[in-house]
């Protein structure tokens, strides 16, 4: 048995506590991560208070996890001791359906296991990365590029392939118009991505508070969504729009900005149901869709075009004691634009 | 000027009355068709009442029209007189956007000219099928085959179109599994083209009252969407679903029903808006989408279609006096499937 520390949630409420955790003793595909870094993702907060339904306590969040192997299982091939690692949103996955023998393991047709709030397949209930160790099966972890730095790579492995994903699926590329709305963690991965990709990025913002910034990360254009005339203005004119707010939006408004044959793929997942004029997509044959991470193989290729593009996300590096103050600026709005947390303070008093 | 006679409603709630409408004379580009049979489409009520925003009256509905080609404007090349043709939902459009030039006048960028309640490039208050005669620019009129008589020639133009477009658009083939939403006008010319492009075919009804009809049809299965069972049994199990209900339904429960990367295609627009759960369409990647009749060229493609699978709706014929009650009858879904007007009983008192 392995022991690590690990800050964990013990009812909706919080507050986060130091706690010592068990990670299974080594299976013969397993490896041991020594966790260096772990991303602060909205989705931890939703699971943690139990927005997206009820959750057993204690709870250690985290699915943005960079480390090194420090430990492998007899039977690994893919990894070694030291290499630098990431584990993202799962840690396993049935292996044998239509949609893992694909590579979209996070489509598993048996149910992908989520790196914290679920049940593995050894009955044990996973908990994520706020964590100084965690034992992941080799195929679901990925490797991390030598020039990204571990704490930057952290959130790569949910903001970046949740939005990265999306990107790829609806092909981003030169010529195309693509709006990102919302300009977060999420966000501003989607500007760097789809800027990198070639196409034309319009940022869609309640205000103009981040325009400047928007534009550095990449944004062609920046807009006000709570200014009426934005709607009017953009009309029919985007092939992609990339909604990373999981709030209530007014979603016909933004399926209005869409050309012919658009898609408005939302990537976040506001927990009350959304209000769809059929009209808004009938008009010009839209469509309003929904997607979730990526598999495993693009994860790592999506690591690869983030090393070969230089991108990596704008962190804010806490340490652990700061955890519970980091949600409250998540929840506000208030984060440029990730925090990741340096897991060496996780035994901090 | 020419001088057709025609039905017309004087208010949203009717009735029908006898009168007498203008035609334009004939531009260069234009055909005068002596119309023969009209088919009621659920649209036809809803434009007339008013549910989809206010209208002129009186108002002569109908775009489900087939005839006689009587006489030809003076540069008319595609059609000559004593030609059996077709018009369907638009009658022009403004042949230099992306979308016209693509063949997709339905989404024409500058809005295409609707058969009826739309103003014309003339300027003048378009007027439909329930009528003698129309005057329309030659490349909104299609050619009907030989084979197929006028009377069951007339739904295809709508109730046709709207089916095989969104069919032809996300790939209807063999080995698709595709569910029809509703037996009506549309719903059973879905069912009859999409088991005639090879794809495996299952109708959700509200009950299984039609259920011979729909086996007959050409439906490989048949469910009834009243047994909660139904949504659990059949969960992830289709490609793509065609809604043709054009009322409020709970399309979350619908979108479970999609695979991976499924798409819930609606044909129909309700009046008020739907209500998405998007982890619906975050967890498999789904989309729902809209789309609207179809282009010419595609109509055209769609009854040399229908002639070669010897594909035609079923009907039952009425006369001009009985227009009010087919409409009730419609609203009550009391027909099998798609009421036809004789229009030689136009004059009838």
């Amino acid at each position: 048995m392995i022991i690590a520390d690990a800050r964990a949630v013990y009812s909706p409420e919080g507050p986060f506590k130091l706690t010592m955790i068990e990670r299974r003793d080594l299976e013969p595909h397993d490896v041991l991560i020594e966790i260096k870094y772990a991303g602060v993702c909205h989705s931890d907060i939703h699971t943690a208070r139990g927005d997206w339904g009820s959750v057993n306590y204690p709870l250690v969040p985290g699915h943005e996890i960079a480390g090194i192997v420090i430990r492998v299982g007899s039977e690994v091939t893919k990894f070694a001791v030291g290499d630098r690692v990431g584990v993202g949103c799962m840690v396993d996955s049935c292996g044998e359906c239509a949609n893992c023998h694909k590579g979209e393991e996070q489509y598993c047709l048996n149910g992908m296991t989520g790196t914290y709030a679920a049940i593995d397949r050894y009955g044990q209930y996973t908990q994520g990365g706020y964590s100084t160790h965690i034992v992941v099966t080799e195929d679901f972890v990925v490797r991390i590029p030598d020039s990204i730095e571990l704490d930057v790579a952290a959130p790569l492995l949910c903001a970046g392939i949740t939005t990265y994903s999306p990107l790829r699926h609806w092909e981003a590329a030169p010529g195309k118009r693509i709006a990102v709305v919302g300009l977060g963690g999420l966000g501003h991965m989607a500007v760097k991505l789809a800027h990198a990709m070639g196409a034309e990025v319009t940022v869609l913002s309640q205000t103009l508070k981040k325009k400047e910034d928007g534009l550095q990360l990449g944004a062609d254009h920046y807009y006000a969504t709570s200014d009426p005339e934005t709607f009017k203005q953009l009309a029919g004119s985007f092939d992609l729009i990339v909604n990373t707010v999981s709030a209530k939006i007014d979603i016909s408004a933004y399926l209005s900005l869409l050309a012919t044959d658009g898609t408005l793929v939302n990537v976040g997942a506001p927990a009350e149901p959304l209000s769809v004029n059929v009209f808004s997509l009938i008009m010009d044959r839209r469509s309003f869709a929904g997607s979730m991470i990526g598999g495993i193989r693009e994860t790592q290729e999506m690591l690869d075009f983030c090393a070969e593009h230089s991108i990596t996300p704008e962190i804010e590096v806490i340490n652990a004691n700061q955890i519970d103050e980091a949600w409250e600026r998540v929840l506000a709005s208030d984060v440029r634009y990730r925090f990741v947390i340096d897991i060496s303070t996780m035994g901090n008093a």
